[in-house]
């Protein structure tokens, strides 16, 4: 690590990138262990239950939960983020009622690495399972630390780290093992679990990468050796490019777009990103110093995350690389480099206030090259348009091109899966961390090559595989799953019936109907109140709102106010026929809440 | 025509498609008409504007106006679907502003084809410009008049249908004549539009297809001569696919995937599609006969356009190739094809309904096979991926190939739109019908086979080009574009301040305080109502409210009742205070609205 604060140790860039080792993860060839040996012929053992707790029926919120006798085994705890028809949810994390009781039974929480659909849940459910010991590697342990310090009150995380060669018993009935795979995040790894009937192979996120950047490729001879040893159970595996077609392509391909980026632009050059996406900045830190700019890093998690893998090792760069803020306009123009968050059109990251002129110091201009580096989450295709849009409104270039979003993911593509199947030879098949149709075409893809129909496993989120002696089976036994949804400090306080009133509410707003009472004779004093809002521009529908009121009168004088249960009469009588006429009058449907003071 | 009734005409599907010219647009090849020679030398004539209502910010809302003196033409009225921030708006419309005042100088309104980003303003403002004339070809006509059968207070409107070889003058200024070219709707054209200065060419959504499917491939001589002659002053172009390389493939080849499927599917297959894509239903019909395989339509739009395009010449079919809905079940699953609207999860759609279990007679069973043949609108990803996931949890077979959406659609890509240029040989350039980040896309395109940085053009919406005999050029005057959003019978009557309180509700939901006072000593009668909705599920929060309640309580207690604007003042204390309250409880802010009730 002392080379990378010598003079300019980046002339070679391609060749500097794939000499680094990560220091954490030697590559090893060692034999797989021998399977655990308790107990003998699984005579009397009990079954091993898996099932996932979020993963199966969704991009994110990954959580599998491995059960034999008194040992549990879970595997990551990620965050989901929310559907369109859920207005205000800031996210949703998994439901751990089926863990409610068996807390004590947790052996261990291994992580796989530290992207938030599978590091996310952890400081709402760590201590809510009795915080058991967390297994991950240094990297995504930095990760999950820093996350940790926004939730100053919940307790201490109880962390040990893994590396390529660690072998971990948990309880009774597990072994774990971690292998190296790639991603777009380094430090990344599969798990391999022994259990008496077999090992038990779960992928994490991961892609085959020949010549990852700052990070080992993934170690293809061990994987091997599980499928030579013949005995993998079962393997789990990531379905999220399960329906692209050929391989995906390496890290190191982004470098040769980055570059033409580097050579083509004529002033500044201001990039958006994610935050984890950390072997992008390394390539723009490589090329900065090669092409003799400078770099100024916006967004907290951006710098936090940059410190975290600079301080393992996992991020190089040469001293004096990077600009202060108070520095930044001294610097020409065409010597300068922005690395920003909000590459997703995120409401509150630098690069959406920079668009919108409210950022402290950086405003767009003529001649700035803007370049979205990351790939577009479904769903932000237009919010990500928009933010284009204003940019180029504001006389910038775009980058987004091809290669550099669409082709350059972290997932496997079909004919990596493949080689995964290939290299493990496992007896059944469960796809996971996708919605059911990436699941379907992954199963789609283990069938063509041979995995027997019947051995492929397409549980639900909570549906139970059970293995045994005999061998393994889909069950009917299913856990919950409902969501818990995260909203500000609440954790799942946010019901159906809220949801649903605010999408009532976001769609044609809402009509409150307030009727003085008075107490003794039932009769209506003064005038009804209205307050509507979010239905119709009030100030030009003085008359609509004068029609209803007369209605509400209409209502009250008509009914019987001696009736048993008046109050619930003219209520309903209210929301129903203000709510028809409005309907009638306008063809949109508020809320109509009819409220009764009595005085 | 009457071939289509004898027996099995489409054995051979791909001549056939190929064989049948549609009735109205004959393949010509007359010379293109001379200039209009009004005025000479154009030495007195006024200038030429062209600005555009819609169309420049965005995909939709097309609506073009060119003015010249008194004269006004209009290219297209488009409609725009809502963005993310416009909840419970169902479309957006060309805001009109600009034409108040001159509706009797409106020559015509030409409509280029039927899709609703092109015709769905018109049964709104045709009647505010006093119903001009509007000028289109038989299958938009058809399409049109049966869209206007939703409005029947609308006047009738007075349709003049064009063809190949039309010529029509409009007023002193204009001659307007359509030039065919492709798109994935038969009977588009192009506008060609001359003018004193020179012939200004709209392309409208256009794309090159030598095999189109019932339509007669682009008429590329034609335009070819718009160039030779030399005198095109501008070229407005579709720019909507500017950002893709190559060249867009023909509707033919779309029959090769949709052929797989037939030969494929074990038991029913079930497409969506749009209402509109009638070259897809097209090769189902035609596919249907040759497998031996009965069509079932599902749903009121796709019905009416079949109509209308057969009715038409548009659209062929053997006879006996539809099944009644009685006779639907009584055929074997391997007989039968579901042509449904809905491939983009629109709520009501009939596709929607048969995932959801919710359709009359059909419901998804193991064995279908569920082809989703039309292109994902932005936006639409994850209503779509949530569609899917339903249809594959009932055992249907979903396909969705990437040749069939991602590469057949509508629109010229960058080799196409170099084509249009190097046949019109324009001397300005103006991309149009896009967002910025592609209008910026076309120009680079136009830029790099040299047409001048200079005499291209990105105005936009209501930015007015102007021409006179000196040129062409990009002035400061813009015109109202204002958003006019139609929801429900309402037009232009959702503001900025209803769409703003929707967010909000939608956000973190209301919470209503209803404070009853003696309207003599100012003090507080009874306890404070409280009424929220969307905020908190209300049963499982009654200590939050009722500790709201004692806030209030005490605002009212501590103020001083006779201070002139007791009322403003005691609100605005109650809406700062708890909703300061409400957020250090629960880091959400619904919408706090006090009501004040003197008694």
């Amino acid at each position: 690590m002392e080379s990378t604060a010598t003079h300019k140790p980046f002339s070679r860039p391609r060749r500097t990138f794939r000499r680094h080792a990560a220091p954490n993860v030697p590559h090893r060839r060692e034999p797989v262990a021998k399977i655990n040996p308790l107990p003998e012929k699984s005579g009397g053992a009990p079954k091993l239950k898996v099932y996932a707790l979020g993963g199966l029926e969704e991009i994110g919120r990954n959580c599998t939960v491995f059960e034999m006798g008194d040992d549990i085994v879970i595997i990551d705890i990620g965050l989901q983020f929310p559907e369109e028809d859920m207005p205000g949810i800031d996210y949703i994390i998994p439901n751990i009622t089926s863990l409610r009781g068996k807390e004590k039974n947790i052996r261990g929480v291994i992580v796989t690495h530290g992207h938030y659909d599978h590091i996310g849940g952890i400081p709402h459910i760590m201590p809510r399972l009795g915080n058991p010991v967390l297994y991950t590697a240094p990297l995504t342990a930095g990760i999950i630390r820093k996350r940790q310090e926004e939730y100053p009150k919940a307790p201490k995380l109880n962390i040990v780290l893994v590396k390529g060669d660690s072998r971990i018993t948990l309880g009774k009935y597990f072994v774990f093992e971690p292998f190296h795979i790639n991603h777009n995040i380094s430090d990344a790894f599969g798990v391999s679990l022994q259990t008496p009937y077999g090992t038990i192979l779960h992928t994490g996120d991961f892609k085959f990468d020949y010549t990852p950047v700052n990070d080992e490729p993934a170690d293809l001879v061990r994987i091997a050796m599980f499928g030579g040893a013949g005995n993998v159970l079962a393997l789990l595996s990531d379905s999220t490019d399960s329906d692209e077609e050929g391989h995906q392509i390496s890290e190191s391909d982004i470098g040769k777009d980055l570059r033409k980026v580097f050579e083509m632009a004529p002033g500044r050059i201001i990039f958006g990103t994610f935050a984890s996406l950390l072997t992008r900045v390394q390539f723009i830190l490589t090329l900065a110093t090669e092409y003799n700019r400078k770099v100024l890093i916006q967004g907290r998690s951006l710098i936090s995350n940059i410190e975290i893998a600079h301080d393992l090792g996992y991020l190089k760069y040469a001293p004096g690389v990077f600009i202060e803020e108070r520095d930044f306009k001294k610097i020409p123009d065409n010597k300068v480099v922005v690395v920003c968050t909000g590459a997703q059109g995120e409401r509150n990251a630098t690069l959406m206030r920079i668009a919108n002129n409210e950022h402290r110091f950086i405003s767009v201009k003529k001649g700035d090259t803007l370049v979205f580096s990351s790939s577009v989450i479904p769903g932000n295709e237009r919010t990500i348009q928009s933010l284009k849009d204003t940019l180029i409104t504001q006389g910038a270039r775009i980058i987004h091109t091809q290669n550099m979003d669409v082709h350059a993911g972290g997932h496997a593509k079909q004919e990596d899966l493949k080689l995964m199947m290939r290299l493990t030879k496992p007896k059944y098949f469960i796809p996971v961390h996708a919605n059911r149709y990436l699941l379907q075409a992954h199963a789609d893809v283990a069938e063509s090559i041979g995995i027997p129909h019947d051995n492929i496993f397409m549980p639900r989120n909570g549906q139970v595989v059970e293995f045994d002696a005999h061998g393994g089976r889909l069950t009917d036994e299913t856990v919950i799953t409902d969501y818990v949804m995260v909203d500000g400090l609440g954790v799942g306080d946010v019901s159906e019936v809220v949801l649903r009133d605010r999408q009532m509410l976001a769609g044609d707003g809402m009509f409150v109907v307030i009727v003085t009472v008075d107490k003794k004779t039932g009769a209506l004093i003064g005038s009804p109140d209205i307050i509507s809002r979010g239905f119709v521009y009030l100030k030009e529908s003085k008359d609509l709102i004068e029609r209803a009121r007369a209605k509400v009168k209409k209502i009250m004088l008509d009914s019987d106010k001696n009736s048993p249960a008046f109050e619930d009469y003219i209520k309903n009588k209210i929301r129903n026929e203000v709510g028809q006429f409005l309907f009638q009058e306008t063809r949109r449907r508020p809320m109509v809440l009819p409220v009764l003071i009595d005085v």
